[in-house]
């Protein structure tokens, strides 16, 4: 049977350790602060920012929400956006997803400085991340926090072969890139991938890494015994049950270690967004903090 | 016995197209303008300057060469880039590598307007790319040149499985994200990847791009029969031949489709820059011009 990764425990031990480090940034009159921007009122955005909310004050970093209108205009989201940039009280800006038609999200995202890119989406971000440049950068919040689980479970990287299935930009790409830095092996499948050969590289995989939205798309066969298997996906069954990508029962039988859904990679995002908040306050101060990837 | 990818042939074409497309941009009074820039007087960079200028030249390029002593400070060089950045007869800016030591190759390459990118080597150009986005960006020349030879030979991709053997951030990472756009199953492996790894990856790929430095490492049993091969590498051996990556004889026996060393993928790589400037020549006065990878 597979141990299980316990988002949850992981990721009250990464916000023990932000709060650790915010109070180090205070002795040098420094308050880490995310500001987040809602627009319209979307019931299940509206959760989760509050939910940010209290995580952000929970460790100590100064939260704000803007919440704007369902008819805000492009011109004056920018605008504000344009005005967090400018503020120094401000290390870090998320506009949350999804937006209304109107609004382009892409401009939307672009417009905030990469230096507040605490998403990771900014296209100058993604492209540091991809040529691994040694410097700091943000990065999506939930690949990060998917490394985060692999490292507090020392699981072997370098030269394995880690399988990535789905190719998002917030999930799947910056994942891939993430493994690649730590020198594994890594391969990228998609809706196009035929069912056989990604059930054939699924079978070689060391680290098999799932984000595509199909539940029980990947089922205890397709592993390698010891194979450790992290579950991105969450999915609402018809009858309430939340699942993953990766049916459960059958992985745990095959797999070295796996994610659970819900308690996996679920609870890690907010607290790597955290994460993220912090250590671009610290480089915008200039100060050292961990190393990248290595809050724990 | 594989079928020989004709570099020489396709960039013959790919030149033709690319005077036809630069006079149809004269009758709009558009002259496509490329300067390189090279520092110092490195024997190889000298000739493959000069072969640049004269293949502008003939496919009707306005090309102007910089040349900087080896001494120039990183201060002028920016200042330098900074003018072109401004010049509107300017549409591509190439920095010849490699730079003399005391110049910051990075922050020189940053500082080229990413709309004048023509190698493609800035962080957003390349995140751009890595992300999909759905608009005209320079990539880097050489991957993008090995995109117009598959095209050229019809190479089947969508749900193929595509190996890139080689990491670097000017040849297969691109490649790897221009294989995935193109809706192939890719794999990235690189020095980490253990050798059986490697060649059993190899063996189910249906595409295989290698561009490692290290002569002969993919050898024809490592590969699928009928695979389509391309070599990126170029190696001078002890006693003077030029070889690829790729054990050319025994990979001819096994693949269905390969590029030779030399007159495979080199000849691509210039036509490709001269094709990138023609494109940024055309995206700078918003003409439309043909579908991004599909020169031929």
């Amino acid at each position: 049977m597979a141990e299980i990764i316990d988002g949850k425990a992981i990721a009250q031990l990464v916000r023990q350790k932000l709060a650790e480090q915010v109070e180090v940034l205070k002795t040098k009159s420094i308050v880490p602060g995310l500001t987040v921007i809602i627009v319209g009122d979307d019931p299940a955005s509206q959760i989760y920012v509050r939910n940010k909310e209290r995580a952000a004050q929970k460790v100590g970093i100064a939260h704000q929400t803007i919440r704007l209108a369902a008819d805000v205009t492009e011109a004056s989201l920018l605008t504000i956006i344009k005005k967090l940039n400018q503020d120094d009280q401000v290390d870090a800006i998320l506009v949350q997803s999804p937006l209304p038609n109107h609004l382009n999200e892409q401009l939307v995202q672009e417009t905030i400085s990469p230096e507040k890119d605490v998403d990771g989406f900014n296209p100058i971000n993604i492209g540091k991340l991809y040529a691994n440049r040694h410097e700091y950068y943000p990065v999506a919040n939930t690949p990060k926090g998917v490394m985060t689980l692999l490292m507090a479970h020392h699981v072997p990287l370098r030269g394995k072969l880690a399988v990535v299935v789905g190719r998002s930009i917030l999930v799947g790409k910056p994942m891939l890139s993430l493994l690649e830095a730590a020198n594994a092996s890594v391969a990228l499948l998609h809706r196009y991938t035929p069912d056989d050969l990604r059930r054939s590289l699924l079978k070689q995989a060391d680290i098999v890494i799932v984000g595509t939205g199909i539940p029980g798309l990947v089922v205890g066969d397709d592993l390698k015994s010891g194979a450790t298997v992290i579950d991105v996906g969450i999915n609402r069954l018809s009858d309430g049950q939340l699942v993953g990508d990766v049916d459960f029962a059958s992985a745990q039988a095959v797999a070295g270690a796996i994610t659970p859904v819900p308690g996996g990679v679920g609870p890690m995002t907010i607290a790597t967004l955290l994460q993220t908040t912090v250590e671009l306050a610290a480089q915008h101060h200039q100060i050292e903090l961990a190393d990248k990837w290595q809050i724990i």
